[in-house]
C-alpha cells in the first residue's frame, strides 16, 4: 500500500523546503537582532533564554547516545557533546555562550541556574529533548537537520551584532563563529546517514515530520521571547523583566 | 538542616497565594474572551487549542493512575477519568468541549486531529503530562491542584460567553457548567491527600513548586494563543489562520 520512496535528492530537497517556510530566521525577533532594533534588556532576555537551550543540547545528544547500539555511530556523535561542553583546547559551547551572557551584563551565576527562563521556551526546549527521548533513532537523528539551515543566520547574525552592538565583539561572539565550522561538519554526517537509513517512504515522511518538529522547537522559543518583551511586552509571572534604563 | 514543615494551614495560604499571583485568569486573553472582545475567529483558535489540553488530560491522570500502589487511591483518582471520557449517562467532558467547538463552526475531526493546534500549546501541555510521568507522586497529584481556582473562573466564563457571543447557550457551555461541581469534588479529595502527605518542609516546598508549574503550564498556553491570535497575531507556520470574514 505505501508509495515507493522519493529519490534521495527529492528528500533532501523537501527538507530544504522546510527551512524555507519555517526556519526560525524568518521569525520577526530574528529581524530585529540582527537588524539593531532590540534595546539592551531584550537582548539580555535574548541570551538568558537561548542559554536554556544550550544547555540541553548536549543532554539530547547524550540521550541520542545512549539509544545507539553502534560504537562507530557513537563515536560520531560524541563529538557534539564535546563541542558543547568542552575538553582539551576547546572551552566549550556552552561556555562560549556564558562569555556573551557577561558581555551583555548578565550574571553568570543567575544564568546557569536558568532564572527567570520563560515557560514558553522550557516547554519548547524540554519537548525537544522528549522527542529525542521517545521517537525512532532516525526521527531523533533528523531532529538535528535544521543545521543545514543554521550557518546562513550565524553569518547573518555575527555580521548584524557587530554592526549593531557595542558588546558584540570576536571574543563575546565566538560562539557563534564557531559554529559556523562545526555545524556544517555535524549535520554532513548526519544527512548521508538519515538518506541512508530512509529507505521507505513512511521513514522519510517521519524524517520530514522531525525537521519540522524541530522547526517548531525554535519558533516556539522567539514566539514566547516576542511575546514577552517585544509585543505586547507582557511576561508571564516569575520571568525576567527588563530593566528600565535610559 | 531542613526547617520545620510549615502548619497545614500556611501550606494552603501558600497554595493560594500561588492562585492570586499567576492563575491564568489574570491572563489578557481571558479578560478578552470574557469581556466579549474576540472576534469570532479569536474564539475559535481557542477553542481548537484549548481541545488539545482537554484531550490529553485523561492520559495524565492515566500515568498518574499507572503510578498509584493503593487501589483505595486509584479508585478515587479514576474518576477523573470518567468525567472526561464519559461513561453510562454522561457524555464526558472532551464531548462536551467537541459542542462548544462545533457550536463554534469548527469541523469536529478536524479538532479530534488537532490540525493546526499551536506548538506552544503542545509543549506546554506536553510538559504537563511529562511533569505527571517523572515527578514524585505527591508532585504530580499536587499540579491539578489549580483546580483550586477554577470555579471563579468557569463562572465568570460562562456569565461572560452568555452575555457577549451568539454561540453561548447552556447546551454549548456544559463543559464549564460540569466543571463546577466537578472540579470541587476532586480537588478537595487531592487536597486533603497532599496535605497528609506533605510531612516535611522539602515536601511541602515541592507541592509549591508544582502549583507553581501548573499555573506556567496553563499561562504558556494563553500566552502562545495571545501571541498567534490578539497581539503581535503572527501565527507560527502551520498553524489555524483566522478566517477574515466581514
Amino acid at each position: 500500500m505505501s508509495e515507493a520512496p522519493w529519490p534521495r535528492e527529492e528528500l533532501v530537497a523537501r527538507i530544504r523546503r522546510i527551512g524555507e517556510e519555517r526556519y526560525h530566521s524568518l521569525h520577526p525577533f530574528h529581524r530585529l537582532l540582527h537588524g539593531g532594533q532590540l534595546k539592551h534588556g531584550q537582548v539580555q532576555a535574548w541570551v538568558l533564554n537561548r542559554f536554556y537551550y544550550q544547555a540541553r543540547i548536549p543532554l539530547k545528544d547524550a540521550a541520542l547516545l545512549s539509544r545507539m547500539e553502534d560504537p562507530a555511530l557513537r563515536r560520531s556523535w560524541r563529538k557534539r557533546i564535546e563541542e558543547h561542553d568542552g575538553g582539551p583546547g576547546n572551552e566549550g559551547g556552552i561556555e562560549r555562550w556564558l562569555v556573551l551572557a557577561e558581555a551583555v551584563g548578565l550574571d553568570r551565576n543567575r544564568v546557569l541556574r536558568h532564572e527567570g527562563v520563560l515557560p514558553g521556551v522550557r516547554f519548547a526546549v524540554d519537548a525537544y529533548v522528549q522527542f529525542v527521548r521517545e521517537r525512532s533513532l532516525i526521527e531523533a537523528m533528523a531532529s538535528s537537520l535544521t543545521e543545514l539551515f543554521a550557518p546562513a543566520i550565524h553569518e547573518e547574525r555575527i555580521a548584524g551584532l557587530l554592526r549593531h552592538y557595542d558588546f558584540a565583539n570576536e571574543r563575546t561572539l565566538a560562539y557563534f563563529k564557531r559554529r559556523l565550522t562545526e555545524a556544517p561538519e555535524d549535520v554532513s554526517f548526519t544527512l548521508d546517514w538519515v538518506l541512508e537509513h530512509a529507505t521507505t517512504r513512511e521513514r522519510q515522511e517521519a524524517v520530514l515530520g522531525a525537521v519540522t518538529f524541530k522547526t517548531d522547537v525554535l519558533w516556539a522559543q522567539l514566539d514566547a521571547l516576542h511575546h514577552a518583551y517585544v509585543e505586547p511586552a507582557i511576561p508571564p509571572p516569575g520571568a525576567f523583566r527588563l530593566e528600565h534604563r535610559s
